[in-house]
């Protein structure tokens, strides 16, 4: 079996770690800048920890789950094949004496909640032929939805995750806000959050919206206005949005 | 059992009216503007179909889900106790000369995506005790969660629930149109949706955030931002949400 050196002990990181293990990878060393981050996961790897990177001795491939602005600098210290896991970055950033490669995994990751990759889809890239089909193997190892991308690609489907992802949870932290300062539990929420995420599998995003944006239902949309006034933020946030959607109909 | 005017055959009014007929209760009529659909649903329900408000015959109530500004208009014409179904508007724009109540379900409804009442909150208010006692057991015998809100707090769960649901979607509708410009298979996010809508149930979502702007990540923000250069309304929808997360952090 491939032997794999992570470099890295984010949520990204330790969640790739432990699935790597869990389908009978052999993780040699964890590399993190902090020596206690890296025990931390080593430890749950069955690993070793290292926080230099001229210790670390040769694998098959490297994975380098670190902040996008780190990678390249960090790449240039790792003499063997590597890739990254980074939405934005180049595989031309890697240290281009050794085969390099990008394995993207779409989803938002925390160190503490532990994800089934099976569903998870993973964005390959290589420099070689061969290297791609060693990413590939392991890719699908891991999960069901394994796709070839280019780095242009990536980058517009990196920007699309952002937009759903991140942006849908910062409307989740207004709600959850607004629910807070008026004593309401946040988690009357919660059917209607699930329901709107799950209606897009069954008809595009733009046929599933409702709402009084939708439907131009303008005396909602003064009187939600009226009641977020003193919140600049969230006043232009709401204009901007409604706007939007009103636009687009 | 109660017997119940149906008044309004839109995507909630179908979708309550089929919930309510699963669950034994006769609809005894259903009145739409346009005669054909309320024939369309009336069909569905067993029931009969009304277009003139002064053929309604008397029954025990009548549930008035109609658009938010033709509610009061509508509820002088019903000449027995009563009930609408929306977010934002006071109960006291009901007909005064019966008891009246508000019964609103916290969901996205479509027509023809029939939904199961039973996870959905339904947040009920009335004019007398008996009527609030009546409306509890009609939404009790629907939906495990039934909550007690006043006007006031419904208003702000109605916000709540405009920014958490339509803005969402309304970002799922710009990832989606940049996936499509790309020839990018827009259910590449599916799971990464629905992992962020499952997110904040186990921590707030404040909490669950990740992301370039969470980590003020300018170099990937930068990148974004001249991929969608020339789409100024998301330009702008970008730059504020992203702001909004370096802000709150």
């Amino acid at each position: 079996m491939v032997k794999i050196t992570l470099i890295g002990s984010g949520n990204l990181g330790t969640q790739l770690g432990l699935s790597l293990v869990k389908n009978g990878y052999e993780i040699v060393q964890v590399f993190s800048r902090s020596i206690e981050n890296a025990t931390l996961l080593a430890e749950k790897l069955n690993s070793k920890a290292v926080d230099d990177l001229n210790q670390l001795v040769d694998t098959d491939i490297a994975i380098i789950s670190v902040n996008d602005d780190s990678i390249s600098s960090i790449s240039k210290l790792v003499n063997f094949p590597q890739l990254h896991t980074s939405g934005t970055i180049s595989m031309n950033d890697l240290n281009q004496k050794y085969p390099v490669g990008v394995f993207y995994p779409l989803q938002t990751f925390s160190k503490n909640t532990n994800v089934n990759f099976n569903q998870i889809p993973i964005c390959i890239e290589a420099s070689t032929p061969d290297f791609l089909k060693e990413i590939k193997k392991i890719a699908k190892t891991l999960s069901n939805k394994v796709y070839y991308m280019d780095e242009n690609k990536r980058a517009k489907l990196h920007l699309s995750a952002v937009i759903a992802c991140n942006f849908s949870n910062l409307m989740y932290q207004f709600a959850d806000e607004i629910c807070e300062e008026n004593e309401i539990p946040f988690e009357i929420l919660y059917s209607l959050i699930e329901e709107t995420s799950h209606k897009i599998k069954k008809s595009r995003p733009i046929n599933a919206q409702t709402g009084p944006a939708k439907r131009s239902d303008r005396k909602t949309i003064e009187n939600h206005l009226k009641l977020i006034k003193n919140k600049p933020e969230l006043f232009d946030v709401y204009n901007i949005l409604t706007k939007s959607i009103i636009n687009r109909k």
